[in-house]
């Protein structure tokens, strides 16, 4: 656990969008850099589905955050200048409440009986965040991936309380390719014998489900062409072959096992299926209407949004949707297209070309 | 059991590429039209990894094949004027010799005994038909997906053998996206228990691992493009749900279940691993150190390689540098790049772009 997370516990009965309640649910964050006495530069970080609050190294917890190279003193989003808060998603399980929690009610985990999640509880409960710390009007809202949807909700939902917009690689909503990967993934956990309808021991439970999930997810955040440049057609030494001929033979096969085994056992499988649930489940046209008017609703100051060519996930022209909804009711929008061949995964990766776009649209 | 199908029984040991050696293999093929005095129209057609021999509809056989808009009588491939022979590849389950085949050593079905099966068996054996039909040169050798790469194989080994040569959706190898695509297809499979090592009951078995590998594939096999245009957000109908929160939700998840519903059972789990792997083996620099010294043995006189804009398995660069590395030792070589917003697939489904070109470079 990091020694910079902070809680916020929501103080009392929280009611969830799709129904349901949850009783003084947790809310993990962590920050960096000073709140300025006007109270007027903060910028909030929601995350993708997997990270943690653990954006950045900082002096309670040295380890590397998710994204080391966009926050910190002097990078883009800069923590001399800014005050930076990362929330962890409710019904996550890095400290915020979620089916891994225990439930106040029962003595036991939620499991199931955990509410269904939407991008808008987790916005909601971001908000309440924000309001803890007494700051009413936030410099920045920034959002990659889920991230982004999330902070479209609260865009939508809070008009008027930030004053600049940053959307990384997400999308209004998801498009049916994105959820029928999602809810591949979620059958491959749901159809291992051992999820047991969600009643797994702790830190058990689907490994070969999970397995599977993250090797399909590491596949669609990436690209064709990436792995092309990196991999071509690598076989694994002989000596690390297991004779097997159905087992590991080409480098690119080696590469998603270890990713497989990385994020096996670090993330809860119910966690899991209902943050990608959540994901499915976004559409701003639930905020008016339709896709425009969601997006009319969301009155930024200033917005930029961020897409890249080679995402699989969330495709090019989701962006340019997106900038163009927003620039309905807005100031300043600007859509940018970048070149990286990473896909969805670039703005964790391809630092190079997000770090001076996103440097300068915070610092003007 | 089509009525229609044919067999060739390769008179004694077949030795195979990657080692091992069958026992009087046996072929199942198909045909439409009249073999000319002249012997020279014949058109052989490889196929994609799952299809049978059976490509259209007969007298013997009404039931639709799978390419029956593109193989008939006054369709592109005009059964009226050529002899046309479709050939189920070797490792399938439908008539060829493959792992759910019962060994003529043991009395049982090989399974994993069976030995590694590459694309060039499955033209060697190709060959071996067409010789026993006794047509020394094709008018034609065509090849979709899996068949371009069986297509590709007979023509490096077989130059000057046939007349025109068309490959469709096809590369001269796999790339890591998609070896890790099928890769994953593979350990859903393999991952189910009841696939026990490849010991289980005729037409039972793995079949949570097929469904899961039937729905990758499906989601591959099309593009996100198309299904934006299909499904967009659609939901299923309240009274087809099962009120399971994590059940169908969207249409394209609705989509995907019928799909798996359809293929499950009638492909034999082992034959889909033997030709998965079997596809990311090809390498048709094993025809002469490189891909460009391989694709320069083949030595067509006339040759069309088609592609799709929208192939996530075989990007249309892939078809792209077949027909740049054909040209090198070939007469007439012309790449076509199509439109078509269905993917992998849209040979089988964007009948109207695929039939003129495919018409055109038989016809004139």
């Amino acid at each position: 656990m990091s020694t910079a997370r902070k809680y916020f516990d929501f103080p009392g009965t929280f009611e969830m969008r799709r129904g349901g309640v949850l009783e003084t649910p947790r809310v993990a964050y962590e920050t960096w850099g000073e709140l300025s006495a006007a109270r007027d530069n903060a910028v909030v970080i929601f995350t993708g589905l997997s990270p943690s609050a653990h954006a950045s190294s900082s002096q309670e917890d040295k380890a590397p955050g998710w994204w080391e190279e966009m926050v910190g003193p002097s990078r883009p989003i800069d923590t001399r200048k800014f005050f930076v808060i990362c929330i962890n998603s409710l019904g996550s399980c890095f400290g915020s409440t979620g089916p891994a929690s225990v439930n106040p009610a029962t003595g036991e985990a939620y499991r199931l009986d955990f509410p269904l999640v939407t991008l808008e509880d987790v916005a909601n409960l971001g908000r309440e965040v924000v309001r803890s710390l007494t700051i009413e009007r936030l410099y920045a809202l920034v959002g990659p991936s889920m991230g982004g949807m999330t902070a479209l909700a609260y865009a939508a939902m809070y008009p008027g309380t930030y004053e600049r917009l940053l959307i990384l690689s997400a999308g209004a909503r998801s498009m049916p390719f994105a959820t029928a990967l999602r809810a591949l993934q979620r059958e491959m956990i749901r159809r291992d014998p051992d999820w047991n309808n969600g009643d797994y021991p702790e830190g058990g439970g689907p490994i070969t489900g999970m397995r599977l999930a993250r090797k399909l997810g590491m596949i669609t955040y990436r690209s064709a062409e990436e792995w092309e440049q990196r991999f071509g057609r690598e076989r694994v030494p002989e000596e690390r072959k297991s004779g097997d001929s159905f087992a590991l033979d080409f480098e690119v096969e080696s590469y998603l096992e270890a990713h497989a085994n990385k994020f096996t056992g670090q993330f809860d499988p119910n966690c899991y299926l209902y943050l990608s649930r959540a994901s499915d489940i976004f559409d701003i046209a639930e905020h008016g209407g339709s896709v425009e008017a969601g997006l009319a609703r969301i009155n930024a100051p200033k917005a930029l949004v961020i897409g890249v060519v080679t995402d699989l996930l969330f495709p090019v022209h989701q962006q340019e949707e997106l900038a163009e909804g927003i620039r309905q009711s807005s100031g300043s929008v600007e859509f940018l297209e970048l070149a990286s061949i990473q896909g969805h995964d670039s703005f964790l990766v391809d630092m190079d070309r997000f770090r001076p776009p996103v440097h300068d649209f915070l610092a003007d």
